[in-house]
């Protein structure tokens, strides 16, 4: 008899910030297996840290941190050029702070992964990815460090010995290369919750997706991304939670 | 035959932030054997920390961390009402982030210490510091929480089972209560090192010090607070330094 | 033939920051004579600034600038102790930055009205009160100053010169003395629009409030606020509108 | 008779913020005829901005806005990819914010110079060029736009009818195609300030300088840069000061 098939569903959490309210996060948490909170530079701060954190554990979800840029005005979405050393710095502050807020509530953080432009950025620049795997690091070397699937951030993560996530989106389009279709393009967001399911089952199931262009394409799937901030969120978490419950896989963090 | 009594010298540290320098930390290292590292919230950024750190780790000097106010523009020292809970959580975050890059340069925090106006608010207010001695305590028990001698900072510590250490300060004027002359007041500053080094030998060798009006008042010594930042910050701290050893007295953290 | 009666309605405006929405303020627009539109320090960014004196000459509202305390984390709601010089250049800043952004879109600045901790410090401490007049009349004297029916903000306005305008709340329950019920305290919210309505009539047509504890306050109502954030918002608004354009009011901006 | 040549000496102020000091302002103020002055986005605050608009009145120096990236981290030098259409609106506010404040002490906000990065970046890409021209007319079509000598900002500026004026500096060194070396490479910065006052002469008086390979290169120069941060700024700022009334210039603003 074979063992059922595992998958870990994460969605990125905790991006309220004072009085600002994203995302359905209490909803959400039952949905997924891991949370990626925010850190307080893109979004949270440490009220949102600490009430995303008593979600998860409520719920049983593995907590990690989702350190980005500083630039709360941007969301972390806008490139800046700052210095490796620097970046190193600023996540492990970041990965810290979330860190030792899980310990204050008795869990322990569990894995980091990269918000926004530094996401984007150190899926190709090889220099940032590693600041960011040398941070995860020395913080704690048993953080996991989740990346864009076969991106350089994996690779780095690799090569400092932490262990690598490769990760898909639930309702992103590929390209014919195993890209992403960049965000404002045709093609780039999937709005059905069922395509959506059915591109996640595809990932799982095969290693592959369908591009955009038709080509089946391979990419590896070990972590799928939800997201859950847009009015639909609750719906797609659900569909996709179920179709893979359906399907036989069992939902659990890495 | 007596040993020798031993007495920890502390400086605010690490109050640089991005291009703005400010202290001359490495400088000081040498005298003191505690630094508390601001955070990130009153001063500091994820470099200086870092760098700060650094400079503790090769003195051999303990640190701690340096927790503010949100107020970079009033460098934490303006009084703002923020719920208890809120401080809880801000504290957390600060002291995690510390914590953190201390263990990634692969040495543990050893304290902390409050700064500016939350300082001076949690000697006297109560809930709030029952909100700070608790988000010590979460975030590690074994931390000592720095505290205005005989304040309320101090009270709550020890009764959430924290070591709580009693500070003074070298360069500062106390009344006839022992309180300090608050700061912009007639005495409140001692501008001569040797002063400075006499009330400094008076409360650590007599648990005392002589008020501005004249009298001697009772003060609890266990750690003594200098100054990095003025221009005679280096004459003070070494003054000080050679004037405890001269003494007999052995500085060391607690 | 006596004239029609005019009155102000008046609401917080441009709260929204960076990606985080906040309030529905192209539809509040149709029911308001004056924005008040957050400068950037409690809500607002330059973006968000520009959007809502768009949407605000678009409806032909006047617009006035919304200062407040340094504070994102906190929307300005947490009192925080500032010199009153520093109060003033904070103020000017704040209104200048929104003043210039009305001139490029070919419209002016008409009025100012402080935001949360900072307006209910200025309706009790007259030193405060003096540094935000001070303010105003230094950028522009022409300038309207929107502050608490009643307070020291108002007397203060009034003796540098500036015209003044006594501001009361369509939807706060008021005490014995005229005073606001405090946030958080039973009767400090009115949350049926039709009951509002009544005490905005009363309130413009006798000048008087009915206290929540039954006597007739003497209230001087210049300006009516109604808020923009709530769910109940529209509803709310139109309701507050029609009824006094039934009742024969004018709607329009002082 | 021959008129004398004038020439404009701008340097870059109020770039302290909150504690932290930088710059020696008020006494470079007797040596520059125009200052551009920091808007609280790279560095200043309102109270240091206040206070840098009076030394600059005191001196009778015109004052200028030195508008940024959102970024105190970073002191603005780091590349940051915005929107134009935020650029804008982000330019907008600040030039407002020092113009009101200006109004506020009685003088007229005269010119604008971006800062770091930003200015940086507009030299070369024409789009962000264009929305910091957009912006600067739509506060005041009397604004002159400083911008790198023969860059796109000069162009941008020109094409919507705004004043422009070339800027050189005295201590950077230049390449064969008149570009500044860039930063941390060998020859970027003079540190002579004779050798400074040679090229100053060089560029006022010939319109070309001498390449750190040794051509010379035709350079427009309507105005020049000193600093006023490092150690030796008022020993450079003197000595080009005098060196440029001695050689029978008259300095002052545009």
């Amino acid at each position: 008899m074979n063992q059922p098939k595992t998958i870990d569903l994460n969605c990125d959490m905790g991006e309220s910030f004072g009085q600002w309210r994203m995302g359905k996060d209490e909803e959400i948490m039952q949905f997924v297996s891991s949370a990626n909170i925010a850190c307080g530079f893109h979004a949270g701060d440490p009220d949102t840290i600490a009430k995303t954190i008593r979600f998860a554990k409520a719920a049983g979800v593995a907590v990690g941190a989702h350190p980005s840029f500083p630039d709360l005005e941007g969301f972390g979405r806008r490139k800046m050029t700052i210095p490796p050393e620097t970046v190193k710095n600023i996540v492990a502050y970041q990965i810290s702070a979330v860190a030792g807020m899980c310990r204050a509530q008795g869990i322990e953080l569990r894995h980091v992964k990269p918000h926004g432009a530094l996401y984007n950025m150190a899926a190709k620049d090889t220099e940032l990815a590693a600041a960011i795997a040398s941070a995860v690091k020395s913080v704690d070397s048993n953080l996991i460090l989740y990346g864009l699937s076969g991106s350089a951030l994996i690779d780095e993560a690799k090569s400092v010995g932490l262990r690598a996530i490769n990760e898909v989106f639930a309702d992103r389009g590929y390209d014919a290369e195993g890209h992403l279709v960049p965000r404002g393009t045709e093609g780039s967001m999937i709005r059905n919750p069922e395509a959506a399911l059915q591109q996640v089952l595809e990932l799982v199931g095969q290693g592959a997706v369908t591009a955009v262009s038709g080509e089946s394409v391979n990419v590896e799937a070990e972590t799928i991304c939800i997201h859950g901030d847009a009015d639909t969120a609750l719906e797609f978490a659900s569909t996709i939670h179920s179709g893979l419950l359906s399907a036989g896989y069992v939902i659990e963090s890495p």
